[in-house]
């Protein structure tokens, strides 16, 4: 398996990666939030699930069809985490 | 204190007030994130927690400073409401 991105952590059975982001002001959580749903868009792949209020946003990521975590949700991962400090810029 | 809104209940304390919207597709969930995000930033209130997956989100509302519920939090719960009908049609 690739490695994991910085700041995850592989998660249970089914395998999920979690991450939880936190931002100074909701201004900047919002950024990241619609830039989430962007890449979802763009990618087709959706967090399993989402859970954010004013300055944080928890994500969990789950392997696609009970399979292992893979390149797929990896790459996303990483790309989440470009997300985040974009929105912070 | 003012009627809780169709399909809201009151919880706890602090006072807050929760309800799980449930979609047929994802397009719909965008739709009603996405309205729920204006509305934050027309009002000004943001909701405590926003829980969401593809197809569902879940919604807890808190009351302001501490204090009770009131007509600010029920308005924005009833105006929640009016945006899950929106993004299902």
């Amino acid at each position: 398996m690739a490695e994991v991105p910085e700041g995850w952590e592989a998660r249970g059975k089914p395998p999920t990666l979690f991450r939880r982001f936190g931002f100074e002001r909701y201004g900047e959580t919002r950024a990241f939030l619609d830039g989430l749903a962007a890449l979802s868009e763009e990618t087709g792949l959706h967090p399993q699930n989402v859970n954010f209020g004013t300055t944080y946003v928890n994500i969990t990521l789950e392997a696609a069809e009970g399979g292992q975590l893979g390149e797929a949700e990896l790459g996303f991962a990483a790309r989440i985490n470009a997300l985040s400090k974009a929105a912070e810029a």
